[in-house]
């Protein structure tokens, strides 16, 4: 299709790519344009109907966006079936999105296009192993709206004037007793600051710190949403590869003599993807690398405090910190409600006021009301009794969990145990890929996150690696999601047998 | 004081800067180190214990956070009054860290230190001219507190998950109809995207838009937590001179031509600080130079809807944008409450998704608890009847204002009649020199605002200019206030005439 028949008026107020982009819409809707149908490219149609480039570009983006066209990199924009859903927001597709974001892996482009793009329907009522967020029915609602209302009832209007901000005071006091008596971590509440969740926490440290070209080493695999942050800031991510008891220390250390990095971003509790927890040895030794080599660690604590073993696992790099070199940051969103928009980071004495600032260009403040809310529910307790009733329930699906991926095994998909935390982190045998296995699981409704998503950098088994969680499923849902998993890797490992086998025949 | 006797355990678990810091404290509560005395310098104390330069670095800081030092730039650290209380981290301290964080001024670093280190005592009655945010008294917390309720009874949990990066659906629908009623601004909701308040808005905006190097242009004076946001991505800022209808197009245009801006950043209504509004004459003016010369406006429109006029100021220049050049930033905090922590962005359509993504690295997404709640209220017209109810509040301080402040006249104070928003914009004579009015005014518990914080670079004469703002003062403060400014205006004037007549006679 290399004509299109589009009037434009240069006198209209409506600008000339809507109007170029509601004439396309009425050649699809009439279907003189149908599926599969290529657009002109820009330069000519720009040629044609004498306009800029960028406008006929922008014509496009808006049909992309309302689902008329799909763009094919390299190659150009095409009609779409208006017929499919656009897909649900979940959890996949938003990592998905901040990976296409980040990522350089263009050769598998195409796939992602293809799910993002809503090209595969997923029905709302999908096993959605994708996403790491509880489920809102075990919400402790009640509690939190009378604590809401207790707020309102005594502060009125203060409730809603700015908020200090560092964070009101007696919820960092509140916080930092807790850290004291759960942890072990002695940080006075001066040195608490509140934040609008871990993200933001991981973001305003990208503010105070680095500079256009620092490096930043993370463990590989890692939380992209981090690395997305350092990239904003144009920072140099050096991935280092994990082992059973955390990241491998001896390539750390190669990787921070060669950098110099100014930060060191880990999570040492069930490490998301990997679901590996640090041993307290390896904890001393990064502990004496920050020393020895003066860079900072970001210790990125979301989960811990869910652990399942009877072994105590407290133990975290922040409460072996003596030297300051620990910038500990701590989300509720997995373990009390994400849409609470509350965290807290504990910042080295000597950039408290830097941080201070830095959140103050962010976003001035965090939300007064919901900080004394949840200063009132720690007061009372209710987080203590709310974290045991989450391990119950949380505890009864991951055993679940293991029951069911333990059938895995016959077709050599194997599994870390963590004791803990929310997801699993599986590796597929060499006759399974993970981006396959992922796009017909999805077709089934089974929603999974292939673990290439989580790589800064490309490597050899990333694409037999998955991340399953099971926060937000029940034990029904895991034995009959697990058993389409099963069903799928059997069909696909038959086929790739089947194929092996016949090839040396012709 | 060149030797302390201090110490050292290097193998107690106590860090060795707290080693050192206590020691001082020590010799501080001991009186063996009094008001004024100098601390060792750095290195010569570092090699004096045989410790690292940063190991003092942070006993010093440490020292300091804890107001028992003061630094003095390019001499050292001082022992100071500990009696002397902590000032209130009133809206002055804030947008004073703001200018040491911002600006150059380094013959103003004394001053300042002066100030936010607590050394002039600022009483909790103090009048506070310099704090633009509305006074909690008014806020509409019962109406507020039924929609929080509302929704937790509709939505349980759902209210606590995590909302969609772009926002709450039906609050971006209420938004873009109260956009089209309100302003004829024509937004779909798709391009209306929620975030955190107008400073997180702009701070994402920097995210999605600036690279290092990248230039912005500002009036100038103007906002400082704008430009922190531009700094902190490594832009380079120019500041364009404000006449009484807006920015000086001339000046701009030259500017566009010579650093190619990325962003031109302006508030049209009421600007921030010199209360001036655009003629919509200029409005048309700047929007053709966005096309031609091809860059962003951002139009930050925090105090659009407090007209107090007849005329008709709905003009923005988002409402004459046919071409998508304007990102429009609305904040709620002056017009409804602070603490919401919720504003929101119009984007170009090519953003959209990319402001987006910003926005989910910046914090997921802002708390869907209060977007929810904003929208029942909405909903319910009480938007509107909270404006008006507000606009009748403020109308009767502002013609306080305007009394009182003819008043100051007779020593040359000059200001500018606004019509609307928070504040008045103060020009004194020759004689007065604002840094001095606003430290005597200070000591007499009376807060102003010094014109210079908000220049963007060195300009003849911004130390001429004062803001002050209504916004938290009542009808009696105005008059008690404004008594005392008159008050020590006359006598620093006629110091400065008798010093003026003294000298030639030496």
């Amino acid at each position: 299709m290399d004509t299109l028949s589009i009037q434009l008026d240069k006198n209209c107020s409506v600008p000339m790519y809507m109007q170029i982009a509601n004439s396309i819409e009425k050649l699809i809707d009439k279907n003189e344009l149908s599926i599969g149908d290529k657009l002109p490219p820009i330069r000519k149609l720009a040629t044609k109907l004498d306009v800029n480039n960028v406008t006929i570009v922008n014509a496009y983006k808006h049909l992309e966006v309302n689902d008329y066209v799909t763009a094919v990199k390299g190659s150009g924009y095409y009609i779409k079936d208006k017929k499919f859903k656009k897909i649900v927001p979940s959890d996949t597709t938003k990592e998905y999105f901040s990976s296409i974001q980040n990522d350089d892996y263009d050769y598998e482009y195409e796939n992602i296009k293809l799910m993002t793009s809503g090209q595969i329907e997923i029905s709302e009522n999908a096993i959605n192993f994708a996403s790491a967020t509880p489920d809102p029915s075990i919400f402790p609602v009640d509690i939190f709206k009378s604590a809401l209302n207790e707020v309102l009832d005594r502060d009125k209007g203060f409730a809603f004037g700015y908020q200090e901000s560092n964070g009101y005071e007696p919820l960092r006091e509140a916080l930092s007793d807790y850290l004291l008596r759960s942890n072990s971590i002695k940080v006075p509440s001066d040195f608490i600051q509140i934040v609008s969740g871990a993200q933001q926490g991981i973001d305003i440290i990208g503010k105070c710190l680095l500079n256009p070209g620092d490096y930043v080493i993370t463990e590989n695999p890692t939380y992209s949403g981090a690395v997305s942050v350092f990239k904003s800031r144009d920072a140099q991510i050096v991935g280092v590869p994990m082992l059973q008891d955390g990241i491998d220390t001896d390539i750390l250390e190669e990787n921070v003599k060669k950098y110099h990095p100014k930060l060191v971003y880990l999570m040492t509790k069930f490490q998301n993807p990997t679901t590996i927890s640090y041993s307290e040895e390896k904890l001393y030794k990064i502990l004496k690398m920050a020393d020895k080599y003066n860079f900072y660690i970001v210790e990125d604590d979301s989960l811990a405090g869910l652990s399942f073993s009877n072994l105590s696992m407290n133990t975290t790099l922040k409460s072996l910190d003596t030297n300051d070199r620990v910038i500990y940051v701590k989300s509720f969103s997995k373990l009390l409600m994400p849409g609470l928009r509350i965290g807290f980071v504990t910042c080295p004495e000597i950039i408290v006021d830097k941080f201070m600032m830095a959140k103050h260009t962010t976003d001035i403040s965090s939300s007064g009301l919901i900080q004394r809310a949840l200063h009132i529910y720690f007061e009372k307790g209710q987080w203590e009794n709310h974290l045991s009733y989450m391990k119950n329930i949380y505890k009864s699906k991951y055993d679940a969990m293991v029951y069911e991926l333990n059938k895995l095994e016959k077709y050599g998909i194997t599994f870390f145990k963590p004791q803990g935390g929310l997801n699993f982190w599986l590796t597929l045998p060499k006759e399974l890929d993970a981006t396959k296995l992922y796009l017909e699981c999805a077709k089934k409704d089974v929603l999974l996150v292939p673990g290439k998503i989580f790589y800064t950098s490309k490597c050899d088994n990333m694409n037999k690696t998955i991340r399953i969680s099971f926060a937000g499923t029940n034990v029904d849902e895991i034995k009959a999601g697990v058993a389409i998993i099963n069903d799928i890797a059997s069909k696909l490992i038959n086929k790739t047998t089947k194929k092996t086998y016949l090839t040396p025949m012709i």
